[in-house]
């Protein structure tokens, strides 16, 4: 176990669309000090991409599926264009960093979701992440970004929720460092009232936690994101976070989670 | 200085639309003892893409001209989806690799190139390989693959020729390694007749080189090829040679450079 606190930083998709706003969250994040791991999301740019490629967006009960084409939109988008942009703009910013998918250095191993009511496509539930390998690449002070993809050990690429991908990565790195997640999205945190951007709740426990999810009160993106978020606090993350692009900042209003 | 042979592959773009002769040299590579490096093109992928999406190829006195919607396409499909397939299949394949582009731990570090007669656009040409990095990656076993891309100090993206790449890795990786090239492309080495795939040239030294050059039996692509060829003998590379996607394996009809 190192003396080291590492900061694994989920930015959102949406987020990423905002230019200055992103140029701002990278600027706050390449001063980070210490090691350090960024996930990022696509946003709608696989969307458009699919929209221009004639590829038609699949859906089922109101949930996306990943079909072949698809997939390899989000290699090239999320895997190729915006991972590599970013390493690209960390680098401008002297924050040496390394894009990643899940098959580089085998860092997420994942298994193919199983076909039971719905049959989801090309999607990965994380198996394993290859903490040795990544702690290296920190040890040599590089920065993992890392696109929501991961792959099989037979070496299939499939598409994976970057929440997860954060999660598990902060909860893996547990075991050689003190890990702490940030969760960047549109909101400033968990909000008590939906419309009211500034009803941020400050500190969620598990109880207030099953009280919000009673009083319907966490929904739609939010039920997944918090069910990582108190996943990874049990599992061994010291410290959980969720805010906006300007989380990574002093004195920003945002969410923590607690024990 | 080890005392390790490096082998630096390139395989050039058409080839890897041959998914069949493309899977066989995967086998052959990945059965290589000792430390290697892959480089790929992309064929017609990116323009293909291009294509589908509405990007015009622009093009001046015949030679193609990077724009920043070739570009991105180029980022995508090169740095992206072929890229981490490559990847992807070297790993079911038990050959632990990483998919770079040179703005990945600073790896390949280029200028913009100079507009003179023609404005080529987004493209870069090597200043330096981050030697440290790469040999780094390679003690821990692990095999970068590198999509022809570069990036400058001021972590701009641009495209790159794939064999001036693997010539300059392979030059800056000689001063560690007793390095190794091989060019994998559409023909079995060089030709003394054009029309005749069996015409290989098996040694081929600067005396004749310079020989071929004046009689313009070398012409096209196989002008840098070889250019690179020669600079890399020169610069401190034990051994190159270029052949088909059979390259790799024992017994195939080459051309050997000599010096």
């Amino acid at each position: 176990m190192k003396d080291q606190i590492l900061k694994v930083v989920k930015i959102g998709g949406k987020l990423i669309e905002d230019d200055e706003k992103f140029q701002v969250f990278l600027r706050d994040f390449s001063s980070l000090e210490g090691p350090k791991i960024l996930i990022h999301g696509g946003g709608n740019y696989a969307t458009e991409m699919a929209y221009k490629l004639g590829y038609k967006t699949k859906m089922i009960d109101g949930r996306r599926i990943t079909d072949s084409n698809s997939l390899k939109v989000i290699i090239m988008t999320y895997g190729g264009l915006i991972n590599k942009s970013i390493v690209a703009k960390l680098q401008a910013m002297d924050c040496n960093s390394i894009g990643l998918c899940g098959a580089d250095g085998k860092s997420i191993i994942s298994t193919k979701r199983e076909v039971n009511e719905i049959d989801y496509g090309f999607v990965g539930d994380i198996a394993e992440i290859n903490s040795i390998f990544i702690s290296a690449l920190l040890d040599q002070n590089i920065t993992p970004v890392f696109s929501p993809i991961s792959c099989t050990r037979e070496g299939e690429l499939l598409n994976t929720n970057g929440d997860s991908v954060a999660a598990e990565l902060a909860i893996a790195l547990s075991s050689i460092y003190k890990s702490e997640l940030y969760f960047c999205f549109e909101k400033k945190g968990v909000l008590q009232n939906a419309v009211d951007d500034d009803s941020v709740i400050e500190n969620l426990d598990l109880k207030k936690y099953k009280a919000l999810l009673d009083e319907k009160v966490i929904s739609d993106g939010m039920l997944p994101k918090l069910y990582n978020c108190f996943q990874a606090m049990e599992r061994g993350v010291s410290k959980i976070c969720l805010g906006d692009s300007t989380l990574l900042q002093k004195n920003s209003k945002h969410t923590k989670i607690l024990k």
